[in-house]
């Protein structure tokens, strides 16, 4: 099983970001625990970091185009107005679970592409990374075979 | 660990609630996967069905008072309207995770009660329990001790 | 044919009610034309008053299983915000007609639950009842055997 | 007794309008419906179609002239911006009962008339206009004579 | 100078409407007074009554063609949802003056036509049709000839 | 008959203000035209200018006080938000007539005073004030004795 | 291949109408020029003007009773407002191209009809009129024979 | 002279809940000071404590029903959407009085029973009861003998 | 104790008012009653009216200067957008109570002062005062000496 | 004459996107039959795909600096919140028209871009594009030669 | 060159408002401050304060009638409501540049001023007025003579 | 002492943008003149141009890496929907002041990321840049050394 991981705008900022919100870990830190529990879970993982929202759609035609499984992303920026990145995971079937580090709903925010997620995992840090991996791996395993 | 599950309006009709939405899993076939899981986890589980919010309030209070150390919900009808319920969560600082079985943000609606929680895990049918209750038992522990 | 009547929050108060938007009409009285209606037609009435939401909906699953055929009710003071009831209705798929005394549109208030009516007789009065109880029985009777 | 039925804009296309929503009957076979139904009452009923707001204020101008009794009317088309015609029903004090076929609520619809109905049946298909018509009658009775 | 003054939408039942609000003066008594008014003033007056909007704006580019000076209207029921007549009194560019007789303002009511007008006449009664011909005629004798 | 008319906020710049709007007519000049159609029409006129709305305030006190027949005024850039104003004319009983010289409609303002007056007239520039004065006269004439 | 073409309120004074938006042809130029093009493309044309909106919505029904294949339409006026004419349009299988001279998007307006069109040509004013034919012929070309 | 303190939802929690908002008296001390203050009076007074708002209407029909004079009340977690109780309110004429320790309108808050109350103490914690008790009898006071 | 009870817009009108709402006690006679309780109470009572909300303002902070120890004010007309005078409590330290006769929410008003207030008696006539000079005698001496 | 077609976000995937609503054209399919209507109609096309938006006006900068005379644009993705390119459109003076290939008006969208078009094809699938060519030569062809 | 500086509603308490938004000097050594400016620019200031919205007004029309050159504002209290103000701006032609001390937007806040002004400097605290002075300056200097 | 300068969407365009909102000054000769005064000021400047959103947040955070001491912004484009670019904002801690060269709250614009901004100077064309940089400078200064 073959899963890309989104991190959204800001996300390359992990660990200098507020950390009364983020916590102190680092992106280089995050990826290296990501690809650990990756491997315990016996599955490959690709993790790419972009500021650019259209870049985020390139990158997602081209892993449904090489067959990758599954979509694990962090919109952080592109929340807010990625109208775009939305109508491209609308249009195509890659199963997609969402995750956010801090309760987006107390702070006020709210995720425009939530609504595309088979599922979401938010408000626990780290860990939403952790359980957001697990979750779509169980996605990922009940869909039936084409 | 002692954890409480309350089930909101409309869960004991479970299994009958409409299968494109809800599956056909029924309150009683979840409870005991629910408790199989919490077994597997070293945790104590207590399950409280209701359709009145404000016997979920009672009920949680009485858990703050019992000593219990988590409280998993799936506010299913509080979500819309259970403002009271949500002072209660916000007045305890027991950890809190929210579930719902559907991606309630594809149907248009939304939780008053999910900026109160430490985590929500969203869209993932039976599985956003149990990712719920691993999720929560996550919280608890990272807790320090009184 | 078995049907339920529910008389919504603060019906209890009938008779007492401001006389100029309810009549001087009692509970006891209305439930009594009520069961001679019922009889008239042919069909058994059962009444059940709460003030509670939570515990209409409790009411309704009991008669869901009971294998009662149709449900009247005048939400009263549960149109404003039902939520919880409404997705109840959503759920069941026994026929429910809404009736409501006066016209609750002249004053300014909408019934959150309306959209799950098969039908609504609204601003008659106790023939609101009445015609709403024809109504249903005709809606029941429409449906093909199961 | 004498009524008058107005049919607003789109009701002469009735039997052709989407049958899932109008079912298959047509203008004329309801009103053959509704003239057996008037007669069954002993009350004389005239049926007008237009699709012109205007004209439906002429009629029932007119109608108030002649002293015919009461109005029963489903304004469809006329239910989003007829607000020349609500002030037209506002003005007259006919005793006034609005049906239509289908819940509009569930629809989201909402008509701009129905604050001035003495009565409404919603939802009903056919059976509308035959209980609206019985409504009419009774709210014309409980009229004390001038 | 010719007068074109247009009765909208109710304006034929006047008398009849609620008299708190309208008076007594029927639409034949106000079209004497106006009538007198008009040769008072040595002005040549035609007084049309509609419900019908599309009615209204026909005889509009009529008086435009037949080389009419000025339009006195009281919009009545077309001052809600008029938006088509709008178009018409921005096209054409006749003088024109709007009267009600009552305070549209205070009874929460708002003209869509108002902003088209060279000058309004509020309130007043059957004062606001007398004040706003003498203030289209004024409105008529500033215009430079062509 | 004794009639106040205050011009309200930024009145004292006429003849300055934008003229394509209220053309060149200065405030002298204004109260000179005002002043003698007053005594055309044998009434005694006062005229007050203010930038401030409670003085305002304080003027229609002293004027009810003073046994002032009726209220001519152009509220001027009170009309956003003289809300207290508002307050004391609804609490005054003298006829109140607002003028506006220019189609606030068609410049997208609204007068919050406007529910409070008796009558309006608007858009005419200075026949504003004039046919305003008229109209007033005509209101304070109406009014029984007491 | 029949077409009707229905100009809505309005329509009627092109030509007139203010020239910076929509050109100095005349409604009656305009009628030659699609009839030319009509011969042209070897489709019947038909066209009608109207101001009242329920007169167009008779007219799309004597259309569809008639056998007519295609219908064009510039709502014109009835583009505010025209939720009856929505309606028809919405219950009849008509193939509907709508049409408007100028960009009504630019001009803050908004087409309630415009959900109803199998297609939209707007903004070029005659040339709106001319794709718009070709459009419609396009679409009915497509449409499988019955 | 009898009064009733109805305490809303998770007043039972006070003590417990943020004390920089609530202070540290638990309920069982209120309920003291107010038998205290109430015995001072001369007044007798009964407490309740109930999460559910149903049983909040319950007991005010009690309360009317028994010859209660007054209800103090403190609705907490049901001023959000506590509209049954509204009605309630609305439809019993035993004198009200409203009271909240905080001041909800500077934390965003809005009562939607605050209507209903012949008076309302806010903001000043545990002396909005007592002052709320002395308005409460005052306005009893000044009833009028049946 | 010193303490300033500011009288807000359209106050000196006290007793003109409509009576209904305001009862027919003069301002000169409520200040009487406020001074005998004033002195009752043993502390210094100082009454201002003013209409222009910047004298206020002006006056609240002579009296920050002159070391007065509480602000009791009636809003009224200031309510609206009073947003200055909001700013000013704002900034300065003193207590506040703010009072007002009258229900205002159940009039559909709402005090954008409110949220500066350490306390708010409300619509309970005379008795506002009186008990909101005893609340905020309360505050004052709750108050830690600086 | 030379033409830009810019298509936007997510239109890469056109075949692949949901074919009940793009069709099952590819984006290779449609570039072949533009260039042959481009050829048809004497123009040279230049085609260009980004999911970027920042990337269009980089694109849409060059042709101008090119000296390209028109602009053909599906802003797909862009149409949501694209308020940049919205703001190079309209401080370019470059013909453009814009297309769709749905109704975005039926599915509840709307373009921010559409307000700076010359013209708009919608609605049509792959004719929008032909159409909506055969519009911007009209445009082209219109202009006064600099 | 001649500028006026108008400090608006409770700018006079600078130095005792929140230390935390708006530093510790007092109005009188801002004013100090200012005035050393002005002369090391080689203008003359002349600082007027006011709580009064209206009184600012007659301070700017007196400034236009005496020649001054251009406005420097802190419109402070005045910027939630000062559509008077608003309209004195718009109606005079002099040169105005708008400070604010604090980040209004950051804080939520809206000044219905800030259209009208030539410039605005915003958040700099002390710094917001010497930069504001400058800009004006060069404001005044860019102007053609008369 | 290092600043960047972010020259956002179609700023690139300046000098062919409308001249009478932008003047005629084009990017280049802007870019020589804030190098000048920044030589002038003794501050190192770097000018970036983009029209990529996430472009301006790649260069954002390397300057932060690189020790640049503060940014000066014209977001142009991106102040619309920039809310990736606010994060990011927000997340360093790099003093940072926004400068706009026309009065965007007169054309109804507004900046997402004007509460993220030290300082904002508005609506001075080139000026505005000049006293942002001299703003900025102040910001720099005043910052307490690490």
């Amino acid at each position: 099983m073959r899963i890309l991981l989104i991190q959204g705008a800001n996300m390359e900022w992990l660990g200098n970001r507020p950390p009364e919100l983020y916590g102190t870990t680092t992106a280089a830190e995050l990826d290296a625990i990501m690809q650990a529990e990756a491997e315990r879970q016996g599955v490959e993982l690709e993790i790419a970091y972009t500021n650019v929202e259209g870049v985020a759609i390139d990158r997602i035609y081209k892993a449904v185009r090489d067959g990758v499984d599954g979509l694990l992303m962090n919109p952080a920026g592109f929340l807010y107005a990625g109208y775009a990145l939305r109508d491209c995971l609308h249009g195509i079937r890659m199963p997609y679970v969402e995750v956010h580090m801090t309760n987006i709903e107390r702070r006020g925010m709210h995720s425009v592409l939530a609504g595309e997620a088979d599922g979401l995992v938010v408000g626990l840090g780290i860990d939403s990374y952790l359980l957001g991996l697990e979750a779509l791996i169980r996605v990922v395993r009940r869909r039936p075979a084409a």
